[in-house]
């Protein structure tokens, strides 16, 4: 989902009131990314409060690649990273994941083994073509044991784009904080829906019901969702002890427009760039009570705070053993306090580009290549920017290109490398790269083998349902990752 | 102004609080337009409530241009048409314009000649460069006199952008508002301000207040103000009997950014032109205890309705004698109904494109000429979108560029001549365009002829201040329109 996905952000046909009012009873954040400008990093980064670089979701294959959790990929999360659950186990919650987990499917990386005491949902990303063959369905998950797969217990109607998966998920997080209340015991919910990945899809009570098209249905049935996970805690009471922040893994990818892709606003390219509309997120923070309602913050935040942001509302302190990159926005959101950091912008190993303030500075630029660019695989449609939305790997690193975001927040500007304004702010900027990449330990590369025997042939459970397939023969690979 | 410049349009910066809280006690439009993507017919078209090829607002002197009426321009509104104060003096209504008027600048054109009753402004546009030679710097009038010059005694420092005109302004507002609660009379009151035109200004409280720079703190002002005008309506108890309604007269003018272009949201170009970004505004209805708080409506609006709904809410009838373009919106503001209606997008007295519902076909595209680009002036700056914003005048007419506005705001993706949707949607859009053409009676273009010797040299009143200056020979010319 894109930042310019809910009406709250402008986005014309208005269709998000749930949302919309989710924010005018709690925080807007007009200035929250990412960690990544693809999926499975940005998770994550979300769950262990470090940049990809850190916790190995990233690749060393070739220069500045996004990759990701595919089924032949043979890493995922490591069990030296510390996940948030883990650490909210400590203070006594009961952690669900619901939905896309992506941090890897063998079986040591399973989420039941990362914290989570419960799981309903996949591993890895439900688009396809799966073919049972060439690569297996991907299973649905109940906690240890897959339950079905997609496409065959779970449909999804590609011709048509229904699937009621968004309805299971959200009768899974009702469910689920129902039974909490009932206990009352503290409880982490992450709920890690996909409607909106292409192929996209909305269950039959939305199909047709937005202005958008079948992105806009999934849009409504996810904002309805959302709302009425927010009523819920309302009526069972506990509204006024729950944090609930709302905000997505990437830009809109606009490769899927305009039938199945959404909207980055004013901002520059989308899902797979490290430009503004691949990384800049809808955010909103809800906390009745607690947080001032209507309020906005221009905090800029990271899918990482909500580590270290939902360990301070446990009263536990993040690990010291390890760079967190996180920063605990409690301060932000309930003092409506600014606190200075950077944002960084990686791809792959290679840090593309640093906000500091209003000012961010592009040290590579790149779209995607002139080779998958001539097949028609754009990033930035309708969108050129010269010398900035670049085919080619272009380096900066020397005069890094500098613009403001706040006269020019779809990046179109550049300053001038000889005015005083560069000058004087690359200088400050200089400073945080420096540190940076001074005490930036890389993890070890998680992305980088591509093994055909290790794809979803055979999850646990698949025996009782006749459902386990046979793996061929090991065959490690590097992982081609084209950008 | 821009359709994105206000924060509860998703302005990333979110510095408007005064209109977003407008919005939130009124109802906001998500589809109104212009009536031209340029400011003099766009303003002749609200006073009269008809388009500019009707009223004389365009030229024909070469095809499909915009045209206003700068200083050297002969025509103005013709005494033909009928204004809406003049309309409204009828029911008793006290008129007065502050601001730009813009309808010409001959005596005959004169506000005060055209129905309203006072007027404090100017007759064209603040931007110069004017040196009292070649170009008189524009006078500042009130009522029927002029009272000073911009630049001489009425400053804008063009290096610091510091002008005090929206104070100016805004006080002009206050006390006619005031005064006519006083005297209980009914008013009308066009607050016609410019300052987010280039050269933008601000006054010395505002400059610096903005992310956005410049152009941001002009919309901090404005925004402030606007906030002061309701508080006064409220404080005077006046403000269930006062319709107030927020618009402006074409999109951001995106060749002054980054320092001083505004922004169009996600939308495609800008000012002069006919996509979405040059016509398509923020728009704001506001008349607390009769318009539900946080309304949102989807019905096409067009500044043209402000004629018919500003009589219809006096009691008037429209004139029945002539075409009238703008309809009544009471009904969407009041009961939420949605009218059926097209839009019409206007270059010269080419209809470039219509939208009807959420389809928009283009039988015209052009951005401005290959000659003009290579200068750079560049009305869709970072955007290409080929075939659509066209360098060279492209003819669609056999077979129109048809989008969809709901699944593709940003006109990106033009529907396949092919498929069904395309041919079912032409054939009722064929329809409406075949009854506009074969029903358009065009009026006296007004503003064909250009002549030196009819600039504000010796506006009335000069005398007395000594600020007379000597005309050159009459010398008329057509005026030279490039865009």
């Amino acid at each position: 989902m894109g930042w310019g996905d809910l009406g709250a952000f402008g986005e014309p046909s208005k269709e998000t009131p749930n949302l919309d009012q989710m924010a005018s009873e709690g925080m807007l954040f007009l200035d929250f990314y990412t960690a990544s400008p693809l999926c499975s990093p940005s998770r994550a980064a979300l769950l262990t409060g470090r940049l990809p670089v850190r916790n190995g979701f990233y690749t060393t294959n070739a220069h500045a690649r996004n990759a990701y959790t595919p089924q032949d990929v043979v890493g995922g999360i490591p069990d030296s990273e510390l996940l948030l659950p883990e650490l909210l186990k400590k203070a006594g919650y009961i952690n669900k994941i619901i939905g896309k987990w992506h941090l890897g499917h063998r079986p040591q990386f399973h989420p039941l083994k990362h914290g989570f005491d419960e799981w309903f949902g996949s591993p890895n990303c439900h688009f396809g073509p799966y073919d049972n063959r060439a690569l297996p369905n991907i299973p649905v998950y109940r906690d240890w044991e897959m339950i079905g797969r997609y496409y065959e217990d779970f449909k999804i109607d590609l011709k048509t784009g229904e699937a009621n998966l968004t309805q299971i998920y959200l009768q899974e997080a009702l469910d689920f904080i129902s039974r909490q209340q009932a206990s009352q015991q503290p409880f982490f919910l992450y709920w890690a829906i996909d409607a909106t990945h292409a192929p996209v899809y909305a269950s039959k009570h939305f199909l047709g019901s937005s202005q958008r098209g079948l992105y806009g249905d999934a849009v409504r049935e996810i904002d309805d969702s959302i709302g009425k996970i927010l009523k819920h805690l309302q009526k069972l009471g506990i509204s006024e002890n729950t944090f609930v922040f709302f905000t997505s893994d990437n830009g809109a990818a606009l490769i899927s427009a305009p039938k199945q892709g959404g909207s980055n606003g004013r901002f520059l390219c989308g899902k797979q760039t490290t430009f503004e509309g691949g990384m800049r997120e809808p955010a909103i923070a809800w906390w009745p009570g607690h947080i001032p309602a209507g309020g906005v913050s221009h905090q800029l935040g990271n899918v990482m705070d909500l580590f270290t942001t939902s360990l301070s509302l446990a009263g536990l302190q993040p690990p010291s053993d390890r760079q967190i990159d996180g920063i605990d926005l409690l301060p932000a959101i309930l003092q409506g306090k600014l606190i200075d950091r950077p944002i960084f912008y990686y791809r792959g190993n290679e840090m593309m580009a640093v906000r500091v303030g209003l000012y961010k500075a592009h040290y590579w630029t790149w779209s995607n290549s002139w080779e998958e660019y001539s097949k028609g695989i754009d990033f930035c449609p309708g969108q050129n920017v010269s010398g900035v939305t670049t085919h080619t790997q272009e380096e900066h690193t020397t005069l890094p290109l500098l613009f403001h975001l706040g006269r020019d927040p779809g990046e179109k500007y550049p300053l001038s490398f000889a005015s005083d304004e560069y000058q004087g702010v690359m200088e400050r900027i200089s400073v945080v790269v420096q540190q940076h990449k001074e005490t930036m330990v890389p993890g070890e590369p998680q992305l980088n083998v591509c093994d055909k025997a290790v794809m979803n042939w055979s999850p646990p459970g698949c025996e009782k349902l006749g459902k386990c397939l046979k793996p061929p023969k090991s065959d490690p690979k590097k992982c081609f990752w084209p950008h």
